[in-house]
């Protein structure tokens, strides 16, 4: 593992600027450099030069034009729970920490869309509609800024019922490479009016400007919400459930798959009894009769695959102690490797192409020694491999390397993508060009350059 | 009205070539030139210097290539059904015409996927698809071309439920300036891998790059569809219907108004007797228990505001008889002033502001003399007025362009568009600024330089 760099001296007139309007908001401290240069993934930690806790637009503003002054780095930084090295600083730099900028700024019931600060994270949005009738649906896992949840085009467990962050942002405040500040998009529902600068944004990881406020969508809360728990012979038959499943129509919120090892991680983990097998979780979203209908549909499509035990849970209670099981997936298969490192995968293939990819990735997880679970929003032909390593140990990452080498390209040669919903932050940029040709990527480029000439915006990211 | 100009000379190298090419796919012929060079706006005719039949995306690649050697612009042209002068040629140049490229390359039924040439219409799309269970839902009401639709960022009657082409358009193949060949997107369901080039494209009315062909999303068609009509006493009570129906989550498929003019047009067209008052028209997809439950939720709310006497259509046959009124309102508004051309509007503004955007709207209308219908997609926010005006009668012009300027400036103040789904074309782009701010034209004007350096691809066209 690298030692995280020393910092490179900031230009003097720089840093007086910054300490002169941040005060202690602005820090070159060790720690705090420290703690803005990782993030969730194994990456090895690559510190910033200087950290500014920013409270607003105009602050914002003001770090990106002093710093294009100055030719300095500007790394938008929100909870670092990215997972493939987006906050990190291989240029140095300043890391813009927005989780100061924290203000629901508006909340338009009638509308179903909310104004948020770029730091608000999911949780304290929800929070906030609380009473409303309202709810933000787009659940990463981890409790991530808006802002960084824009960033990266994320999306979770959601997202087969109700989009990814590409669908579900209307509308940005965002802060371009000279410092200027631009409202992208509208609060209307649809328009034709222009470039769709909000959907460039979205999933360009700080790259092409910093958003710093942002409308998204909000859904009514549903009336009713049941969940179920079906186990299947093999994961072929699983998979063959959600693709039939998603033919009919069923509007199913949640369809989550987890490999057998998945599941003994999780009853080892949370004391739970769960058959050890491939598993499928629903969770459907409707009027009472609706939801209803939706589970003995699906209900009656896993029976012909051999889906058994399928457990039902209307009641809030039950609902939770099922798909608890679910939200422990990841932290119980940490626990297959104690003191290990999960090294993520995240592809995410058309949905006909799902089943023989995930049969040929097992084939290949058989042959290696560390332990790997396999789980996924399979609605939407997205999985990923919990890869275990203990990061010291060669042999280790030369498998997880192989492995996860192994499923991205096999996800692009069956149509998909290296990453569903992660980004490419630093570790993916190798196989942009694979999946989207070398003429995209240099369009992509060409983007960069315009917007941001002297790559000072999260330099090293995306692009190869 | 101005005489079209007379074919300036394209340059005799140019010529040669594309009649090397093409044969007789390549004619500078008065009428085809014609022909290309009007939509169905009220746009003078601005025709192109050349028109050229392409069939495939080389063919599309060869001639940018050409032109962009030479100097002159290329504006992609499908069937002419645009409503803002977007294939109009304001500086000259060659009209590429890609009706001929009308393959359905492939229908990918598992994936809820088609992938197909630019010249597709959706209606022929969904010919295709008879027997798969699919259907492509957006319908602008003309039987568009897919390449048309996306490059406007189409939508229609079933966007509320199904989004418009911004959420149905998975990836593209798309012709660079310089001539090169990009692929953008993926069928994947999601992807965070890299800038959105897929959405930048969508609405950019071939400014940016011609796409020759699409990967769409399909749908499976609903096991139960039914439809119904309400009456209500006055605009407000149908908006607050519609608003209370959005609120409450029901998935309705169509919600579209008309006032008692389109109305009383309607009956005299088709010899109907509908009450000639505002209406509602719905219609619900689902299963045959969640279409009823979807349609007594929405009686009920309409009962409470004054909705009155609810038709209802489940039989395929009176749910077409329902719907053709909704069909005919723009053919029967336009008998309101026989000869007359319309003068469309399309405004979209967030729904709470609906009704008040509605009820100036017809302030403005009582002063004028020239008909004025207004009918639309209420369940997004977005009507169209029908105005109605001898093109030669200057009074006519005059108060159709006060109209239009009125309800444009007063959906841009309720936080609206100045088109909701027609496209910026020629006619809007005096609005982008008001709309958008100077920042994000800007930065719009910079991503066209970066694409299109020579400023030939559709050039004049959305950017004031």
């Amino acid at each position: 593992m690298a030692e995280p760099s020393p910092s490179r001296r900031l230009p003097e007139s720089l840093r007086q600027r910054l300490a002169e309007h941040f005060g202690t908001r602005f820090s070159c401290g060790e720690s705090i450099r420290l703690q803005h240069g990782r993030d969730e993934s194994v990456h090895d930690p690559l510190p910033p030069d200087g950290v500014v806790l920013a409270e607003s637009t105009a602050e914002v503003a003001l770090v990106v034009r002093l710093c294009a002054e100055h030719g300095v780095p500007v790394i938008p930084y929100g909870v670092g729970s990215s997972v493939e090295g987006h906050v990190l600083a291989p240029g140095g730099g300043i890391s813009l920490d927005l989780s100061g900028m924290n203000r629901v700024v508006a909340i338009h019931a009638d509308d179903g869309d909310a104004v948020v600060e770029a730091g608000v994270t999911r949780k304290q949005l929800n929070d906030a509609l609380k009473g409303s009738g309202l709810f933000f649906p787009i659940d990463p896992g981890a409790d991530a800024t808006l802002g960084g949840m824009a960033a990266t085009r994320a999306s979770g467990t959601n997202a087969v019922r109700y989009g990814t962050m590409k669908d579900n942002v209307l509308a940005t405040t965002t802060v371009l490479a000279d410092g200027r500040v631009m409202k992208t998009g509208g609060r209307a529902r649809k328009s034709s009016a222009g470039y769709d600068l909000t959907r460039l944004l979205v999933g360009s990881e700080g790259t092409l400007g910093i958003m710093t406020e942002l409308t998204v969508k909000l859904y009514p809360i549903p009336e009713a919400i049941s969940a179920a728990v079906c186990t299947f012979p093999d994961i072929d038959a699983a998979v063959r459930t959600v693709i039939q499943t998603i033919q009919l129509g069923v509007p199913v919120a949640r369809i989550e798959l987890l490999d057998a090892l998945s599941l003994a991680a999780i009853n080892k983990f949370s004391k739970t009894t769960l058959a050890e097998a491939p598993t499928l979780f629903f969770e459907f979203h409707g009027s009472p009769a609706g939801v209803a209908e939706q589970a003995e549909t699906v209900q009656a499509i896993a029976g012909e695959l051999g889906g058994a035990d399928f457990q039902w849970a209307t009641r809030p209670e039950d609902r939770s102690r099922l798909w608890q099981a679910r939200h422990d997936a990841y932290f119980a298969c940490l626990q297959l490797k104690p003191g290990g490192r999960c090294f993520p995968t995240d592809v995410c293939v058309p949905i006909s192409r799902l089943a023989e990819c995930i049969a040929e990735t097992q084939a290949d997880i058989a042959k290696v020694n560390i332990p790997i679970a396999l789980f996924g929003h399979v609605g939407d032909g997205n999985f990923h491999l919990v890869v275990l390593v203990d990061r010291d140990n060669p042999q280790d990452m030369a498998e997880a390397a192989w492995i996860s080498e192994r499923v991205v390209e096999r996800a692009i040669a069956l149509e998909g993508t290296c990453t569903g919903e992660h980004g490419v932050g630093l570790g993916k940029r190798k196989y942009l060009i694979a999946e989207h040709g070398a003429v995209a990527v240099d369009v992509m480029r060409m983007l960069k350059t315009a917007l941001d000439p002297q790559n000072l915006l999260n330099p090293g990211k995306v692009l190869p």
